[in-house]
């Protein structure tokens, strides 16, 4: 076959219902933006040639996806999913597509899958427009899929008028087609906005395409929910839920032991090695990877963070855009901040905080320590207590602690600094001046006992 | 109508299978009291005319509810339900009721909606002696209905006798009342407790109406399973789970996006606005309000917090009795106690713990420190690690730290001490004398080095 | 009847469909390996006639028992159930028993009493070779029932023939087996192992028996799913949260208040007093024990801890090997390691870690403090920010703080140290020497304040 087949993702709308500022498609499910997933799908069918039309809020749009920068177009006015076709109309041709995917950014369950089985469906009937119906028990507010005459049309359930289109049925327009840009080039200068929300419907290509006598095809999904919008706050998480679900399944199958399973919220870019042992609630967000023999025990919420071998992460962790070597143990009740780094075999305990800082291999910082702008060398001990004073409140400066250094417990170490290789601070000390490799630094107060008056 | 309907609710129980020392009445679902539940319900048809029986200790009960004082009737032995409304009696006369609303305490999920609808078909019918039943596939130890020649009677599960009453349905006493004083005030004497446990029962002012030619009323209420006590653990947690699900409903039609639902716990009198974000595992209780914009992750527990606008709450904050104002960053592992109260824009961070304490606006303490009795003035920062000694064994003493200042990483602040504004206290520091504004204070040790023996 | 009755257990498989290096048998489900709920259920019946087939890492099974010392069988090659029973069958003859139960360890849902009663069956029709048969709507790779000319015969799944066994049924075996040595011991030479993995089967002493005239009993158990065997990651956290409900309901049954009770995870070796109330998430694992008046809130994780009477645990502790007395406060964020014990009215806060140390009655450890091979004595109060600096470098030293002491906040006492009764250490000091009783230290440097430059 001879056709190139671009798509198009609605992403313009404010989506009122929603009750906030954000973009609709801008809202998560499972850390990942509802846009991700649609776009997700149809660049898995077909690569690069996804165009998204943007409008309401459209740079924060465009600012969350980096990676579609150039693939963005943009509706200024919201004139409805006509207007945005023929905005984008321009562009697809240019393109060169004979043929464009639509669908909109609101329904992130639909999958690749089932979009392909579609374009297949639609191109071996030669349609030059056709679309996905599917059947609800209570249509509500949807668009009426009205076959007549052995033809197929499409009413705005709010512009449904029984003594014209007959009694309703539960089918209804999924709004996602598959259209001929040179069959509707000339139809959607014929769209009319004379309807109750004065909007260009891009449904009504349908009728029109009938009209003009062009090949009309409804594929009629059945009552699969995937392609159900997201319109509320309720629609949301009812589609989180059935994501995590599928997601969570996923994982079951491939072998990983996910305890408490109910309670465990992973994204779709998440990647878990078989045997891997989970025990919720437990969250693991964005491109988290675990390594084969990692167990994860309840309470922890990982986003990005790349977990190496046979790592144990106790209760209560909290890390983010951070890197834990082969055979380190964590927690509980850690805190790994964007940029904390353990080498392998590290060490880190209870209500620990690291932030752009490196535990060297085998290193310790086990109790009440804050690291930050720290690099740790082999195998040195970071006392209980102890703080890396990395902010003189204009600047951050970084301290250096050497292999087998020993830190004592409660000392400050103050920024910048380095500590040398196998040197010992005392306990309680406040360190301001470098300590050369092998010595000893103490800077606290001499003891004083006297009878208690 | 004349009718002046006073509400009676009784609550003197002890609740033996509750295997607890507390009074059945006060066990809490989601944070309030089971009576609190049952009292709301008849406040909002009766206002103020609502007066609750107690007995079994009763003082706590009376503690609990100080805003109902005065309200209470003693029945200082507890004979029945029977000997509850004798008690009562001169009070509910006291007040000019015609007719009162009885009810138990220990049934939280019954509605104001549908005691009202009672009320009023009570009214309609013009009964002397109304009352709500129920049908149960297995009525267990409940009061059954015997509807016999045109009658209505309840017989206690207890004293019930096929050969004299017919086989058993499930039609059961719900418990809930609706009497007219003056037609049942002849009848409270003849009630006698003649039975297994030796108590006066309220019901049998059912066959003692009946038998003086009173009208006599049974409103079935099909098998709403509201109307149901409480006695046992095990119904105590299915009641609140109910509760959950009814709370937790209203949210998400009301626009909150409550990701991960089935984990999220929202006491009933919470307040928050659409288009919040919170996501389970999570415990709202209290009066706590959320306004718009606020986020709360995952594990987080707030008592009686009010949240403003745009505020975020990272996972595994603590809250009770504290404030937050518009824009604050919170968390991770936040503790914030009762009197802690962030202004706008302030930040607090990990392992940071506030009583009794206020962050000025745009002030941060994110890492490891303890404000205890402390003020803290605009855009000051204070360093990990810094702890307010504000307990010197006897007296809690106030730390006083100005606007714009900077503490030092792990300084220890030995209150009463005031910290002037602009001042910089260095890291490591123990502060035990006032800073004036602008100075710079250090109360550390000088560092010596030497090789390490 | 002189029936004298061992029992064999097998656990010698690897598991590979659980991708994992531990045998299989070790997996926990609520903490406890998965051979444990096997043993439980046959020591129940039959006490310490109880032997364990192991194989694949044996030696790792052998130390996961330690009270089973002794009652291992090797099967050092892995050649199948029937090779199994033959290296069991001196043994079992040495022990002098007249029948063997056999099981497999990876059915940890098989109950005493379900095994009780199949014994009782098997021994009632004087059963030469009994086993358990139940029902599966799709019987998958299990072996199958074959009942053919009044026999009965079992084929494995991968050998059916339907030409010769028949239409296949969803009877399948169940694995679990009464066999009178006697009967089978010659039978067992027979045995043969040229099937499709080219092992050994138990389960051809079923036809084996017929052959030789054998009484042979197939008790058929329905649709129970507790003896179906856990072969996957998927099957392993569904049998944990089967058991995970029936654990949680009966502790509802007997009186604990569960709230959340869907994200409570009680191992089978927790005990619980009624009228305990719990919230979940919780997770209480091991021989941990909840005496009388106790409540622990949701977000915590307890291991092998003994809590006394009327201690309240806040959120979001974690504790292991820990022991709390009568009335004690604990958390929120609080974890006690192996060794914290707190005695009666002590008081352990937020961010504090406790480790083989005990804090005496009445004594407090409020805030953000490590105490670690520390003696605290009654009514102490530890400040804020406390260490104890128990570990050099090589070697741990011990803290001893006497009884009213009072340690003033973010100081450091550097153990071997003792702090004497009611003596008194200034906030921010580092302690090195012992202090008398009833006396003051200070270990600071002196406050200097001057302008800021």
């Amino acid at each position: 076959m001879n056709e190139r087949i671009g798509a198009l993702i609605l992403a313009a709308g404010k989506g009122t219902r929603m009750k906030s500022d954000a973009p609709k498609v801008l809202k998560t499910l499972l850390g990942e933006p509802m846009l991700w997933y649609g776009e997700r799908a149809m660049a898995a069918l077909l690569g690069e040639r996804v165009l998204t039309v943007i409008g309401h809020r459209a740079e924060a749009v465009e600012a969350a996806f980096p990676d579609l920068a150039g693939r963005f177009v943009l509706q200024a006015e919201q004139l409805g999913t006509g207007h945005a076709l023929s905005v984008a109309m321009p562009r697809l041709v240019d393109e060169g597509y004979t043929h464009v995917l639509v669908a909109n950014g609101d329904a992130p369950l639909v999958t690749a899958e089932s979009l392909g089985a579609f374009i297949k469906e639609a191109l071996d009937a030669a349609a030059d427009v056709a679309f996905v119906s599917i059947e609800l028990p209570d249509p509500g507010a949807y668009g009426r899929v009205v076959r007549q005459g052995g033809g197929v049309r499409i009413v705005e359930a709010k512009d449904y008028d029984t003594s014209r289109d007959g009694p309703a049925t539960g089918e209804i327009n999924a709004g996602v087609y598959l259209l001929r840009l040179e069959a509707i080039a000339p139809l959607l200068a014929k769209l009319r906005n004379d309807n109750k929300n004065g909007e260009y419907y891009i449904t009504d290509l349908v009728a029109l395409g009938a009209e003009a006598g062009l090949a009309v095809l409804a594929v009629n999904r059945g009552d699969d929910p995937a392609y159900l919008g997201i319109n509320s706050p309720r629609e949301l998480v009812a589609a989180e839920e059935a994501l995590r679900r599928r997601i969570v399944d996923a994982h079951l199958d491939a072998g990983v032991v996910v305890r408490a399973a109910e309670a465990v919220r992973i994204g779709p870019r998440v990647t878990i090695a078989p045997g891997v042992e989970l025990c919720g609630p437990l969250e693991l967000y964005g491109d988290t990877s675990l390594a084969a023999g990692v167990t994860v025990w309840s309470h922890c919420v990982l986003a990005r963070a790349a977990i190496g071998e046979n790592v144990t992460l106790h209760s209560f962790c909290h890390l983010q855009d951070a890197r834990v070597a082969a055979g380190c143990q964590v927690g509980p009740y850690a805190r790994l901040r964007p940029g904390a780094r353990l080498l392998e075999g590290a060490k880190i305990g209870n209500f620990v905080e690291m932030k752009k800082s490196t535990l060297g291999p085998g290193a310790k910082a086990s109790h009440l320590t804050y690291l930050g702008d720290a690099d740790v060398g082999a195998e040195a001990n970071i006392g209980a207590g102890t703080i890396t004073c990395n902010y003189d409140g204009v600047n951050k400066h970084k301290t250096v602690i050497g292999a087998h250094a020993f830190i004592g417990s409660n000392s400050a170490l103050v920024a910048p600094v380095t500590i040398g290789d196998g040197a010992l601070v005392g306990a309680g000390s406040v360190i301001t001046s470098n300590v050369p490799d092998g010595a000893l630094a103490l800077g606290r107060g001499r003891q004083v006992t006297k009878p208690r008056k």
